[in-house]
């Protein structure tokens, strides 16, 4: 809360800092078993319930100066809380409590035609950051996932949010003390200066991984300027196709929960996509059934709409020539997140899930299905649109990395 | 082979163009069936074998010219090819085509609530950048295992055995034509300029992950400017440290083993750390062996020494105080390859395999067994040192990424 920024050298110093006492209080969350990391997550709901007085208060003043700085009101709400949402908030974490415990389960493993005896066991991470905008229940929920995977958790939220996520990490802190257990699984980084995003993900050796969740820019800044491993999430450029064999009800009704439901969401469609064969019937009708429901569309779209993730009530339409049009067109401009195909063709259907690049392929289903939730993960940090380690919802498994511990008995090996 | 050197941005464009026709051809080689790529396996091994002359021929030139050049001695035999392995690296096709096809795997699924069909499968990862030193057999190696993950494989070897790649990487294109199959499976890169490796490692969108292979500053100048994702491999500062409830005969076998089996390669150890409760008895012991055995021991060693991967007949030994002083010099100066503890106390390698933060972590067992063959993956693309994606021996299924597919009937999800 200082007036003065701080010199650049000096938040790097206060990163790396941070990032050692994390290192520090991972070591001990590593050995925790199953029952203690759930009582801690129970302790923290109680906890955050506990300072909802102060946990508003600190809001009021976020939202506050959002509104003196002329912030739109969609944006307001995503940042407003309630005592609801802070119910919902602590609820969440005695959720993440209820989940199967990913760390020491394991994967792998034989005894060698030698007798060595080989596993692969499932380890926390470490320290994993995480760098996000908007809504203050993202602290929280990162904060359960973590804790519950093993995790020390560093936490760079949007300045936005500050006073939110600085009263909330204080009611977790203190809830891990409570408990006896280290304060520094969970802390939050500076958000005034963009540097500090910076920091961390350079902080090679010192944080395992970082996760950013947030719009195409903040995700491209991560990855181009990282030495720390990080996880691409949450860009998506996610298309309907509706096939010339398509049930043009279900069509209609996929297309409409693809887009509507929740337009400012990842995994939303943005582009429609036509196949020519049945483009006479099929346009007017979707385009009228769109415009009904409050839907811009832009008909003969520019590259740059087909590229677009647009996050508000538009659809790009294009006309495609058959199924490998639409997985060329899709393989082309998708973020490789969630693509849709609405068909009664079985070969269709299959060169489709076959032959589209994404995380997560839909037959017949809206593409709001993509979502941890929905899967039965119970809860999620984040949706990978990359390939490496996770792709799609991620979950408690994927906050985790793996050791193969091997048992011998004096073995040594042949040259 | 041209004496001009190209262009910064021509050799930009060359790496991009090769990284847009390997996309193209991983397309095609993500829908082969495993019968398919086991007979291109099998061709390869038969073209390498039918090109041995070419092979040797170049291999010869590209010895003339590092021998020209003063490479020493150790450098030319892991470049040189002879008969025997030219038919060790056509049997090496040939088992990788006996291995499991990872691809179309299924790792989880299951029928939602509402009836939807969700499945995890195993899909490849697209394009595969390879940058390596030194032995050409690699070249073959990555193609193998590449092509049987149904992935393109973009080489980019060492400039010392460039014309002994690039004579294996025509055998190897020769036999994909042969078998109608997309010949850009296999590309190798330019490798007089250093720069084509960044270009390589920032294609980002064209290359799905970049695996070094090699020296520490390899790999350090790798994911340093790489935007692309990268997986660490095979900088391994292993230790060995010698309980004090240690079996000495045990330890000295073990000890000599990992030390010098092979003393080049990433799992050997470099530090020998010894219990000071047994450090009266063991040091002189140990010591003794280790020098009767050649190795060069540094006793009281700097900090540069207990940081050093020697890759050399040379070890550091320091002295500590029980397991959680070990752990907690592993973990400080290891670079989380393979460590090592000998003992008969179940409670000290208990804590030891739990706390210490590696890929692998033996108990009794010689470093040398961390190998994707030793652990009965058949074959290895490398070792990852890092926690993301895949830890320690990377064999087939840590080449490919995985798809949700999801099956429904017009399924909308409620708000």
């Amino acid at each position: 809360m200082s007036v003065e920024a701080p010199l650049q050298t000096d938040l790097r110093q206060q990163v790396h800092d941070a990032a050692r006492r994390a290192r520090v209080a991972a070591r001990t969350l590593a050995a925790l078993n199953t029952e203690t990391k759930n009582r801690a997550l129970h302790a923290a709901a109680d906890s955050v319930l506990a300072h909802v007085h102060d946990v508003l208060a600190a809001n009021a003043a976020d939202l506050d100066a959002a509104r003196a700085a002329g912030t739109p009101e969609a944006m307001l709400d995503r940042l407003a809380l309630n005592p609801q949402r802070v119910d919902g908030i602590a609820a969440g974490l005695r959720q993440v409590a209820g989940l199967p415990d990913p760390v020491g389960e394991i994967l792998r493993g034989s005894t060698l035609p030698n007798g060595l005896q080989i596993r692969q066991q499932r380890v926390p991470l470490g320290v994993v950051g995480m760098v996000y905008e908007g809504r203050p229940n993202v602290t929280v929920d990162a904060f359960g996932l973590t804790l519950k995977s093993g995790n020390a958790a560093l936490l760079r939220g949007s300045s936005s949010a500050a006073r939110s996520n600085e009263a909330l990490v204080t009611a977790l802190r203190g809830a891990l003390l409570g408990e006896g257990l280290a304060e520094d699984a969970v802390q939050l980084l500076p958000s005034a200066d963009r540097a500090t995003v910076t920091h961390l993900i350079q902080a090679r050796g010192l944080v395992d991984v970082v996760i950013p969740r947030g719009g195409a820019g903040l995700i491209d800044a991560v990855v181009r300027d990282a030495t720390v491993p990080t996880i691409e999430t949450g860009v998506g450029n996610c298309h309907v196709f509706v096939h010339a064999a398509a049930d043009l009800d279900v069509a209609e009704r996929i297309l409409l929960n693809s887009k509507t439901r929740r337009p400012s969401v990842c995994n939303a469609a943005e582009t429609l996509l036509i196949d020519s064969g049945i483009a006479d019937v099929a346009l007017p009708r979707l385009v009228s059934a769109l415009q009904a429901a409050g839907v811009t569309v832009h008909l003969d779209p520019s590259e740059e709409e087909l590229r677009a993730e647009f996050l508000s009530m538009d659809i790009a339409v294009a006309i495609v020539d058959g199924v490998d049009a639409a997985v060329a067109h899709v393989n082309e401009y998708g973020t490789g997140h969630t693509e849709a195909i609405v068909t009664t063709d079985l070969a269709a259907a299959q060169r489709f899930t076959e032959r589209v690049d994404a995380a997560a392929v839909m037959v017949n289903a809206s593409t709001a299905f993509t979502d941890g939730e929905q899967f039965g993960f119970g809860a999620e940090i984040g949706i990978s649109t990359q390939k490496l380690h996770a792709r799609g919802p991620m979950g408690l498994p994927e906050l985790t990395s793996t050791k193969w511990i091997v048992w011998g008995d004096g073995h040594t090996r042949p040259s």
